[in-house]
């Protein structure tokens, strides 16, 4: 009988509206099996978690350590072989570095660390221990961002002019928005930004992914709408590519009434392109000198990158965690051949994390630019 | 350690579209295990396939019968408590016979057999074995439809009217449609009809779901377009129902350039109601004197019918999968409790049966309307 | 100085909805005059709306013989050149008749007469008079509309196979739907069919403008919801083709909440096309090898009979009076020439007759089907 | 016999796109009569497009001089009231400055001249001479605009947070974008900005129009793709305003594809409303505690802001020409009765200039922010 992928969690509770988003992608395509996890600090509410998940009462610890030593003590056969770890932001770094030493292979939620000093570090650890890593930015499992980009690298737009991508949520509008929202909004979980650490680095992470080039520089203005809050809730970048290229992100989480408003607009000299994360099957083409084309996801015209990332016909809808369940499949087939896949890594969350750095620098000085770091 | 209900499958061999879409639906809640399937007519291809989804190869069997004798004769804890039957149509029938008669509960594709006595003997089965029973009509699934249906019930649309539904696709345009089409157009395989029977019933069942009418009387015209063919691959029928409301269903796989494009439109004097499958997340509000309301999954002002059919928070899109996930998880409930869930039942699948069945002989006649048999 | 066309009205006095349209869209591109009118039966109010509309009061008319009689009496260079009627159905005939007698050219608001006897009588009155003549329908003043029937004429869509048809309304889904609806649900002014008419018939008139093809039998059934109603207020034909082709149309003016939400789908074996009325810069085309297409007014793809009917670069929105002002543009050269333009005539407003009269035939009867008499 | 108001025009002679829309903007509801223009600076040209308007040959001039003074010569009655000036920039400030002086009301494309002393000049004169002055920006004559206007001085949105604005076109995305586009680029004829003064403002005035606020400061990137361009044909410009808003403003005239893709998002505390100006019939309204809501032109729950600016019933497409034609009607009310109406002011003239000088100004230089002086 052939083995699954085992996965161990760190996070993802009882409540956590992203652990089960994990869980439920991760196990998809029936290729991994969850086995264990830390699913809370007290040890009792762990273990019945762990319960409720059909796990072996057991298995469900209360902290990382206790994890690595249960599964350590287990025969190879059934130990878990990567973790999962989607806890609040300042909890990424030191598990991930803790399980990282222990020899497991980590897929870690964004951002990677607190600070960019934290983030190159667990670069080098993941240099020095050969683990495979995977850095959990979903929406480049998107089937039609995968298109996207492979469009860009054929050239079909042109060289990129601009880029302008818009994330907007309102969920953050008022002092009071829940449990989910507490950590997002407190530096001590959060670290030095909120929505822009939050949502901006989405933008940030999936312009560079589908286009390839690097932001350069940025010129930033961050706010914070709700009175007493200590961290931005809203947030606007106009960036310079290495390339020449311009670009704009909108990230609000004050943006009242949007739900998940993310849109991704790509200008190139050909042509461009329009992808909306909550219509996700479409691709809008568009060019000076012919019909605008919508590219679907499963329909002819629609090339082999899209397809890797789809499981069902055109014209019936995926989504969210079928885009989060391509790269658990990718990160299970880097794990079981021990080969990296074709997913954010480890060096795309330090750039993640100096991008933030830049951003909140530039906001809060005089100067027009800010450089980030490479 | 808490057990998985325990499914098997009868077809969904390798291939077959709707099989995968079985097993990511029914896992997709980590409460439903796969166990064993026949996935195949040749016993070492089936063992194959089963070793292939991480089965115990021995438990992937050549024919139901192998399946029912395998799993007696394996301990209670762990047999297979339910069956997934999802072969072509003129197998739905004799399986499920076997299976209910053999004491297992099922869990079986639309339509439920190849004629209306058959599908009457079925339901007598399950009134006789008291086993579980669930016609598998994803689209009841998603949470808007459910969300429509509690609106209808709750009188918000007043009395309906009007009910205009069109399911439309053009895989089926050119006489070479690949294997997937070949049995759908193969007479012994789907029995009277083509079109009709493949999507027309999702139609019909759909809207007396949504509205809880029952469709009285049918004028139609079936048509087959494509040279050679031998059932109807396109098809119009005119509605009346019990309650004096009217309707079109407008039905066609030789719809070119048509993906799956199934919408929903129902008209109260009250108020009415827009739904279209390739857009779930959407449920458009009409009236007289007020603006359009659009109601989201997810979000403020959509009730509970949709939220406990709900995996995700507006915004991050659910599609066809979790539909269907939504009705193995009410099934997983109705095995686990022995007492059925709200999904459609066998009592519909005669209703489907009869349906099409006073279809055909209406186009086939010269009456204009043929009274659908109680 | 150059003279414009000079046009009379019948019809189109204080609050006439339509009648404010046509004078709009006949004096949009400056080239036609309005200089007369019937605008009520009272000679005050005649003569004072004449006056509101800068023309001179006195040719404000009481009656269509006052009108005759008044203009013949002016020098031919100051007189009306043709009438454009858009009173309550059953003045066409009467009104048009006489106009034709007296020489002038006629543009008739449909439907042409109150039965196909009228009808008739008028298409002979034209061909012997010699007159120009149009009957407005100005949805084939769209220029997408002309866009589709010329890329159909071309043989993109190759063999059509199926039209789908629908035109709702809400406006009448009440008793009291205002001054506007009373004359239509009045058999006296509206004729033997009120939604079928009213609306139907634009259905009817733009399927066999747009696909060259001949609508050849019906089957019908026409409703009326509203308690008292005296005229159908819904109904639904199946098509049949002479072609071989088919077809269904689903019209109500109960169809609570909809504005005028006409849609048009035509499938061919090779590509499929849509339209939306309320969003009619837009022209979607579909196959079963390429992504979608959107042809939009005014953009490269779209071709020359879209852009001489066109007075905007593409993205400046053109609307419903641009579309009613295309025909008035052509009908003016009608005139200037002497020689009938590219719109719906006096012909197709015969077989508009014969269509309503076989719907309401077959709706009222038990068979089958009914043939279109030609 | 009642008079219309006379008209002349300076520019719109052949082949200008814009100057066909005024003069169809201004007759469309049959008030307004052109009588004269200077339709280009060839006296036998300009008289021939007089005549090929059916005016008087002799009332066609060769340049703004003889306009007045031929105009001047002919009694009060006959004599044009006022002047539409919709030649390029550069011509704007003289022409309108000619004509308040020799006491002729006007109405003057956008930008109201080439630099802000100009146009603080323009409405010095303005105020001395008492004429009335209206600035063209068509955008503020959609009906759905003034309706979003209407419900943020409502307080239905609560305190304005966030305006987002994308104004995307493509027409210049390469080096020879023809006739049109010449003058754009041309900095003696459109002053120091391309993109910004010819789309920018148009989203500057429309943002200031619709929420009432004034843009305080400026930080922004222009930028220049096509080689060779002396103007700017892209540029973003961060915001914020004189309430504590913040605001991102995307132009572009490079935005391979777009067709003329304005945008506007405004985010309150309580809800947000969007529009699209391609689809103009439609205000999207969200909140965090109810479904959204789409009001749409003409429909129940839209209200009187929006209806005095419509002609049709709702369902019935009105555009471009019509919200273009809804400011000539106001200013036809303000020459009528020498009163202001509720359009772009020259005191928005100026306000606008002043908006291009500190974005040319921060683009150029290095501080991040840029006041604009008042």
């Amino acid at each position: 009988m052939r083995q699954k992928i085992r996965m161990g969690m760190a996070g993802g509770g009882p409540g956590a509206f992203i652990g089960a988003v994990h869980r439920m992608a991760a196990q998809l395509d029936g290729q991994i099996e969850l086995v264990c996890g830390v699913f809370g600090r007290d040890p009792e509410k762990s273990r019945r978690f762990a319960e409720e998940l059909y796990l072996e009462p057991e298995r469900g610890y209360a902290d990382i350590d206790a994890m690595i030593s249960g599964e350590l003590a287990l025969p190879p056969e059934k130990r878990m072989q990567f973790v999962s770890v989607c806890t609040p932001n300042h909890c990424h770094f030191p598990i991930a570095k803790a399980l990282l030493e222990a020899g497991f292979h980590v897929l870690c939620e964004k951002p990677l660390a607190m600070d960019s000093a934290e983030a190159a570090a667990l670069e080098q650890l993941v240099k020095v221990t050969g683990k495979q890593f995977c850095l959990m930015h979903n929406y480049t499992g998107f089937p039609m961002i995968r298109q996207a980009r492979s469009l860009i690298a054929a050239g079909e737009l042109g060289t990129i002019r601009k880029v302008n991508v818009e994330y907007s949520l309102g969920w953050l509008a008022s002092p009071n928005a829940g449990k989910q929202a507490a950590w997002r909004v407190d530096p001590k979980q959060s670290g030095i930004s909120g929505c822009m650490a939050d949502i901006g680095t989405h933008a940030q992470n999936l312009i560079e992914f589908v286009t390839g080039l690097k932001i350069d520089a940025v010129s930033a203005e961050l706010a914070s709408f709700v009175p007493g809050r200590l961290l931005d809730d809203d947030g606007s970048v106009l960036l310079r590519f290495d390339s020449g290229a311009r670009g704009v992100i909108f990230a609000s989480e004050v943006a009242t009434g949007e739900e998940n408003n993310f849109i991704l607009k790509i200008y190139g000299d050909k042509a461009a392109l329009e992808w909306h994360e909550q219509d996700p099957e479409n691709l809008i083409l568009r060019s000076n000198d012919a019909p605008i084309r919508i590219l679907r996801r499963g329909w002819p015209g629609t090339g082999e990158a899209a397809a890797l990332n789809s499981r069902l016909p055109a014209g019936h809808p995926e989504g969210f965690i079928e885009a989060f369940a391509n790269i658990y499949r990718m990160f299970a087939e880097a794990v079981r051949s021990d080969r990296p896949g074709d997913y954010p890594s480890v060096a795309d969350g330090v750039a993640e994390m100096r991008f933030i750095e830049a951003v909140v620098a530039n906001s809060n000085g005089n100067e027009k630019w800010t450089k980030i770091e490479r």
